[in-house]
Order: structure tokens, then sequence, then C-alpha cells
């Protein structure tokens, strides 16, 4: 088989083919431009490449309601030309094939699920700690859409009792975004992420406000894996620092030897690494094509 | 048809006959006493209905997971006898029919699912806020189990600003069950929540734990719709206090109609009442049933 896979981030898109094995054959990344110049390279480059169905996993919001009319489109972003824009209906019109269409962190939960950290189970959550903080949710074998689709990066928070910071999202000023994302950790401490020292206070409390989202996570959905991604998440002392403390949080009150004995197992970096959203997107493209031969 | 439906509450039983038509045709209530008087109770109840199949809403913890050697228990309760007591295995050795089995929250969920306040939707979330706080989990046309079960009762809150109450949780002092329960708002008035008047400030500090969690919920699972039951939600002033602090909590960040525009649509009551939970054992058993036809 021959699958297409877009990683459509806010920053960089990621376009690859690759099989039913998860194996990435070819791949290519421009930065995310306009619209219209964006999605010319993407057609470009799938034109002569014979796919059978493509994946996306999109930056949104995104409408992901089939009956919806705008069904396909980033809907409500700020980002110049994306908003309200037809991404996969510009798509199919050039290559007439099935599409899998989510959001990109639900794109890597299902890339975890079907290859990489959670492969076997039926539900994990994948979190991206980067430039935002976005939560992709699968639960009973299905990615979570609901209403809109899953944000979770913007849970609020209770505040780290040695932190001041204000935060920084617009929105919302201390949800989990505007205190952890790579932005405010820069805005905290003066100091991007990668600068500043391993045993620095800083990650304390970076693993103390991921710590708490997981911690409610962890009791709102029970998923079997929690699986943390994203460039924030390359800090890999956060990994024993975040460990402890959902543990602290939760005090022994979910009675799971998977949480109780073997936390080192259960909240774990991305088994598909920086492919995650790529494979995730290529686990998108052939569970549509499997759907459509049914 | 012929349902059995048992809401199994931990301070009293719920024992129903019913119809396909979510509707209950015979019903008897009894306090929760230790599992054998208990199960002895339901046992005679049905013992001359001939049903067709039983649905169970259970307190918990229980044991969901099929392929569990301790399937059908519940399991780690300080209850006296319930402590890893095979709830579903007693009744199965009574009368060999096909059973539903899941949390009294997830049950009302299911309930409401199939004919209550979230007809005809794939997904909701429903809140039990009385002794303690449960929330049942809908998602994608199925309950949540995930690796044991939603707790979300338990989710860490933050401080309401005039509040300084510690909380009761023996887990966790001041998570949603601690701060926001019936026992909660007992002990932080010295007075039981229906003898406080409408206008005390103490519904304003519930609204806001409530509504903190409804607001994180909404973001990890994008729930079609949010229905509020339990003995403290028969304080009806507290809906329109939940819904503005929702409303102010997200500042529009999700951009959808139904809570931008008709939160009073979106956060609602049971549309099934107190018969709640056990028409949702009712669904459960019904499902169990149509499961077994395949």
């Amino acid at each position: 088989m021959r699958i297409g896979a877009i990683e459509a981030g806010g920053t960089k898109f990621v376009c690859g083919i690759g099989n039913e094995r998860g194996e990435i054959e070819d791949v290519i990344s421009f930065p995310t431009d306009r619209p219209e110049v964006t999605l010319g390279k993407v057609i470009s480059y799938f034109k002569d490449k014979q796919v059978e169905a493509i994946g996306i996993g999109s930056f949104g919001p995104i409408d992901l309601t089939p009956e919806s009319p705008t069904y396909g489109y980033v809907t409500t972003t700020p980002k110049p030309g994306w908003g309200n824009y037809d991404f996969l209906g510009t798509l199919r019109r050039e290559f007439p094939v099935p599409y899998g269409w989510d959001t990109d962190v639900n794109a890597a939960a299902f890339g975890e699920a079907t290859w990489g950290a959670a492969k076997g189970l039926d539900s994990c959550l994948y979190y991206t700690v980067g430039t935002g903080v976005g939560i992709g949710v699968y639960s009973e074998g299905r990615l979570v859409h609901g209403l809109v689709h899953p944000e979770g990066g913007h849970v609020l928070t209770r505040r780290h009792p040695d932190d001041d910071f204000a935060g920084i999202c617009p929105y919302h000023g201390d949800c989990l975004e505007g205190m952890a994302a790579g932005p405010a950790i820069e805005a905290r401490w003066k100091m991007k992420g990668h600068e500043l020292p391993p045993h620095h206070p800083a990650w304390e409390i970076e693993a103390f406000y991921i710590a708490q989202s997981i911690t409610g996570a962890i009791l709102l959905n029970s998923p079997k894996r929690v699986i943390l991604g994203g460039g924030v998440m390359q800090q890999s002392q956060l990994f024993p620092l975040i460990r402890n403390s959902v543990k602290t949080n939760l005090n022994g009150y979910v009675s799971a030897g998977e949480i109780l004995d073997h936390m080192d197992e259960y909240i774990v970096p991305p088994g598909l690494g920086q492919q995650a959203g790529l494979c995730g997107a290529l686990a998108l493209g052939l569970s549509a094509l499997k759907d459509q031969a049914l």
C-alpha cells in the first residue's frame, strides 16, 4: 500500500509517503505559508505519487463533523488566509481518494496507538508541549471529537506555590498552555527552555503544571497510557518529575498497577519519536482506506 | 421486552422492571446493607419477574474489564463486605441472562443519551453532585472505561478567592468532591445545603468549583451536552451560576454555538429526572440484550 500523510502544523508542514506497517518511505517539509502557497506545495509533492489514500493531522481549530457544510475546513484561526479555509476540499479536488482528517494531536495519538507507545491499547492521551499545548484523546478505540474537538491544552491550572507568573494565554492567562508552553517558559525565565540547565527550578514548576493536567485527565478519562511529546518534552528530566507529581496528586486513589507500580511505563515519550505526527497522519489515511473497503 | 434494572448506590439500592421505550413499570428500593443481605433482596425481587436481561449501574470502584478474573466485582471499597465482592457473578448464577454492567454515573449518562437530555447525541457527560461527586463519560457513542473507569469527581481544583475551606476528601483534601459534594457544603457552612437560602454566597462558591471542572471536561472531551444531577443539583439556582462561570472560564475559546449562544440547552438537568440512574441501568440491560442478538 501507498498512503499519503500530511502533518499540517501552524509553523511547518511535513508530507510523506508510507505503508501499512507504519514505515515512512519518503518525506518532505516546508514552512507553513498562506494556504494557496502551502497546499500548492502539498499538491505538487503528491502529484506523481499515486497514493491510495491520504491522512491529514492538522493544526486547528478544524471542522471534524462529517455532516457540516464546512467539514474539512480550518475554522477560526487568526493565521493569515487560513480562517474558514477548505483544506480538505482543496486536496480532494486534486486527488479523489479516501481521506483521514483529524487534529494534529488526535493523529499523533492514533499513530501511537497503531504503531507506537500505545500499540494494542484502545485508549491513550497524546500531549504535545511545544509552541502550544495540545492533547489528543483516543478512548475505547475511537478518536474523540465530540462537539468540536479536544482543546485540553487550555485547562485552567492551580498555582504552583512558588510561581507568580501571570501566564501568556490571550484567552485564559494562566491555563496550562499559558503557564507551560515553550513561550511561557521563555517569558517566565527570560531564557528559552533549552538554555535552562536540567536542575533549574523551572523544570519542577513545568512538571507541576503538566502533571496537574495529566492527573485531571486520568481521573476523567482513565486512559491506558499517557504519551508526552513536543519540543519541551525533549527535556527528559521532566519525565521523572511529572511521574512523581502525578503519583503525589492521585495519592493512591486510582487503584491500578499501571499507575501504582509501573508509572515509568504509563507516562512515556512517543514510541514513534519525532515521527508521531506524520505516522499518525499515515494511520488516519490507512484507516480511511480500510473504512472505504468495508 | 422485559428488562431488569438495578441502580446500586452506596446508600440505597433501586431495582425495577422496564421496557425498550425506557418506561419503568415497577420499582422497589431498600437501603444498601452487607452484600449477601442486599443481593438477597435483589434476587427475591427478580425471582418471578422473568426478565430477558439485567442492567446494573453500580457504586464503585468496580471491575469493568471483561478479560479480568474479577470482572463484575466491586473492588477496593471500604464499605463492609463489599470489598472484592463478586456482584455480577452472584446475580449471574441466579439469572442466566445477558448483563449490562457499568458505574452508576456511566449508566446515568447512557440513560440520558438513550431517552433523556442527550437523546440522539453520541456524547455527553453526566455529573452527580450529592454525597460524592461522580462523572459519567459517554464519548463517540461509547461509555468510557479505559484503564479502570472515570473518577472525575476527584479532579484537583483552583481555589475560589473567597474560600479558605480545607476540603474533606480523605485522599486529596480540596479536590472537586472534597470542596463541592454535599458533606463539604455542610462542613464549610455548618448547615446542610438545603437549609442554605438560595442567595447565600455558598452557591456562588459551589458553582465556581463545579463550573471549573466542567470547563476542564469541555476542553478535554468536547462533550455535546453536560448533564448535572444529584441531590445538590436540586438547588436550581446553581444552573445559571454554573453556566455563567463556564462561559467566563472558556472566554470564547471554544467556538461552538451550543456554548456561545445556547448554554441554557448545553448544561442542563437530567431529562429523566430522578430516574436517570434506574433508566440508565435499564438502557445497559437493553444494550446487553441487543449485543447478544448480534
